[in-house]
C-alpha cells in the first residue's frame, strides 16, 4: 500500500510501504477515507526535530474497519470510525480519570514497539490499530461525504482546541482570547462559544483566518502582537484582561502573551506542545494568580461530547481545511500549510 | 507606641515609634489585640532578602477600631476587626472577582507611598488602615478571649491554606497530598478536608506537626521526600498520584515534589511564596495535563466564608500559634520560628 515518508527535513515522499496485518487480537485494521497534516508534523518537516532515518508519520484519520481481532468487543468491520492521535485502552485509571492520553498500555502512533509492534497513523490507506476498542469512536449510520472534514477534526484539532476552552474553565459569559489562529486556535473559538464565551478576542493578523475567526463565533480581533497585543486585549476586557486565555501555539511568545493577556485570577488553558519553550515565569503567575491548565489533549474522551454537535452542523470546524488533496500529494500538502498557505490539508488516499 | 523594627538579618528590635493618626478620610486607627509572625517575615529575617535601612515589619492582626474617618461607613469604633494581610477596597472589578490581592486601589502593608502615606500592619500597639471599609472584616458580637488565635489565623494562614485548596479545585472524594508543615500546610489539611478530600496525605518530617496534620484530618503521612516522597504518594493513589496537591513551601524542591506527586490531569494549587524560585518546566506539566493555579492568596474575600466554621469551632487553626509572647518579645518570637522550634508565634501588644 502507499503511504507518506519522511526522509529529512522537507523531504516528504509517499512510498510504497508492506500492507498492515492484524498482529494482536485487539487490533483493528482501518481503511483510511480522509487523512490530516497536523501543525506538529511541520516541526520535522522544518527539521526543528531531528529526522535520523526515514520513517513514516502521521497521526490523524478517519476511515473504515476492514477486519478486528477475535478480543475486539466494540467495533465491526464496516464501522465509520474516527481515530484519536493516539492509542489508548479506555479502561485504565487515567482513562477513567479523563486524561486517555496518560493511558497506562496505550501509545503514539508511530512510536510504539509494544501493543503489537510498530503501528503508523493515517498518512496511507491503510492503519492496524491497536487497542481498537479503546481508541476508535464509530460514527453510527450512513456517513455523508461532506461530513467527512468535520469528522476529522475529531482527531485532533477540534477535541484539542475543546480541551484548551475546558482547561481554561471557560464558562457561560466570559470574556475569553485565543492565542493562535492557525486550526486549533479556530477550534478554540468554536469551543469558547460553545462553551457560553460572549466576549471572544481571536488574536490573529491573517485576513482569510480573521475571517474563518468570526464565522467561528469571534467578537473581536486584535492583529497587535506583544505590548500592544495586551493592550488592545485589555481595553476588551474592562482593563484588566480576558477572564481566560487559550493558547494555541506553544513558543515563548505566545505564552508570554497569553499570561500577560490574562486577567488577575484568570487562567491560561494550554494545548500548544511546547516548542523548546521557556518555563513559566512563576512570580509573576503567583503575583496576579493567573493559573496554567491544559496539556496534550485527551481528545478520544471528547468525541462523544463534540459529535453530535458536529453531525447536526452547530458547529462546523471541518471548514478549517481549506486545501484537500489526493495522498500523493503529501509533499505539497506540508509545503502548503509550512509556507501558511492552508490552514490545514485534508489528505484522500 | 510601640513597635517591631527590623534593623538587620537577625536583628529584630521592638521600638518608640510615632502614634498612627488618620490620614484620609477612610481610614481606621484600630488597636491591635493580637499579631503574628508570618512565614515571609523569615525572608529578611534570615537575609534572604536584603534589609537596607531599619524598617517596620509586620502584616496579620486582629484588634478593635478606636477611630474613623469621615468616609468611613461599614467600621465603628468599638468594632472587634479582622484585618488581611493586604489593603484593598473591596469595589474594583478585581476585588468584585474575589482577586481582592490585586486590587486596583490597595497596596501592602509597610510599603504604601499612597493611601494617606505609610501604613505599618500589625506588630505594633496600633495601626492606620487605609481602605478601611474594604479591608476590615468585623467580628459581630463580643469576642472571648480563646477565640483570638483562631481569627487572627483568618488574616493569612487560614485563608491562604483554603486558597490553596480552591485553586487546587478540591472537592468531595478527592486525594489530596500536602506539601509543607508550616502554618500554612496545616491550615491547607483543615481547608481539604472542609472541602471534602477523602484522602489527604501529610508530607511532614516533625513528630509534633505530623500530630497536628492528624488532628487536623490528615488520613496519611508521608516523611519521605524526593523520589521516595512521589513513591509514597503514589502507592496511596492508584499509583497515580494525588488528584490535587497543595504546595505550600516555595522552593524549588516543594514545587517540584507537588508537581510529581500529582496524578495525570491533577492540579497543584500553590501559596508557597515563590522564593527565587525556578520556573515551572512546561513540558513535563504538558505531557502530564499537570495544572499550577494559585498565587497571594486574596484572604479577605475568604474571611466571610471561613469565618462562622472558626467561631463555632467546626475547625480549629488557632491550633497553629504554639508560642505566644509578649510584643517586647518579638525578637524571640523570630527566633523561635527561624529555628522551628515553633510552627506559628502570636504576639501580644
Amino acid at each position: 500500500m502507499l503511504a507518506t515518508v519522511i526522509h529529512a527535513a522537507r523531504d516528504i515522499r509517499v512510498e510504497e510501504v508492506p500492507d498492515p496485518v492484524l498482529s494482536t487480537g485487539g487490533d483493528a485494521i482501518v481503511r483510511v477515507v480522509a487523512a490530516c497534516v497536523c501543525g506538529s508534523d511541520l516541526w520535522p518537516y522544518r527539521g526543528v526535530t531531528a529526522t535520523d532515518e526515514p520513517h513514516r508519520i502521521g497521526h490523524e484519520f478517519v476511515g473504515v474497519v476492514e477486519a478486528v481481532g477475535d478480543d475486539v468487543r466494540d467495533i465491526t468491520p464496516g464501522d465509520f470510525v474516527i481515530a484519536p492521535f493516539y492509542v489508548c485502552d479506555g479502561t485504565c485509571v487515567n482513562c477513567r480519570n479523563g486524561v486517555s492520553t496518560s493511558c497506562l498500555t496505550g501509545g503514539w502512533w508511530g512510536s510504539a514497539d509494544r501493543l503489537g509492534g510498530f503501528a503508523d497513523g493515517g498518512q496511507g490507506e491503510r492503519v492496524r490499530v491497536p487497542l481498537a476498542d479503546g481508541t476508535l469512536a464509530v460514527v453510527p449510520g450512513p456517513v455523508a461525504d461532506d461530513e467527512i472534514p468535520g469528522l476529522l477534526t475529531l482527531s485532533d484539532v477540534m477535541g484539542t482546541g475543546h480541551h484548551a476552552a475546558v482547561s481554561a474553565g471557560v464558562q457561560a459569559g466570559d470574556s475569553v482570547a485565543v492565542v493562535g489562529d492557525g486550526a486549533v486556535g479556530l477550534c478554540a473559538i468554536i469551543a469558547a462559544k460553545r462553551l457560553g464565551a460572549t466576549t471572544i478576542i481571536a488574536m490573529s493578523r491573517h485576513p482569510e483566518r480573521q475571517e474563518l475567526a468570526r464565522r467561528f463565533g469571534a467578537t473581536h480581533i486584535v492583529a497587535e502582537r506583544g505590548k500592544d497585543g495586551i493592550e488592545r486585549v485589555r481595553e476588551l476586557t474592562d482593563g484588566i484582561g480576558a477572564d481566560r486565555v487559550l493558547e494555541c501555539v506553544g513558543t515563548k511568545e505566545s505564552m508570554d502573551q497569553a499570561l500577560r493577556s490574562t486577567r488577575p485570577g484568570g487562567m491560561v488553558g494550554y494545548v500548544g506542545v511546547p516548542n523548546g519553550g521557556p518555563e513559566l515565569p512563576i512570580a509573576q503567575m503567583f503575583g496576579r494568580n493567573v493559573g496554567v491548565n491544559g496539556g496534550v489533549a485527551p481528545v478520544r474522551g471528547y468525541i462523544d461530547e463534540l459529535l453530535p454537535d458536529v453531525r447536526s452542523g452547530a458547529i462546523v470546524p471541518g471548514l478549517v481545511f481549506d486545501l484537500e488533496l489526493p495522498l500523493g500529494e503529501a509533499a505539497e500538502a506540508y509545503a502548503a500549510m509550512d509556507e501558511r498557505r492552508a490552514v490545514k490539508v485534508l489528505l484522500r488516499p
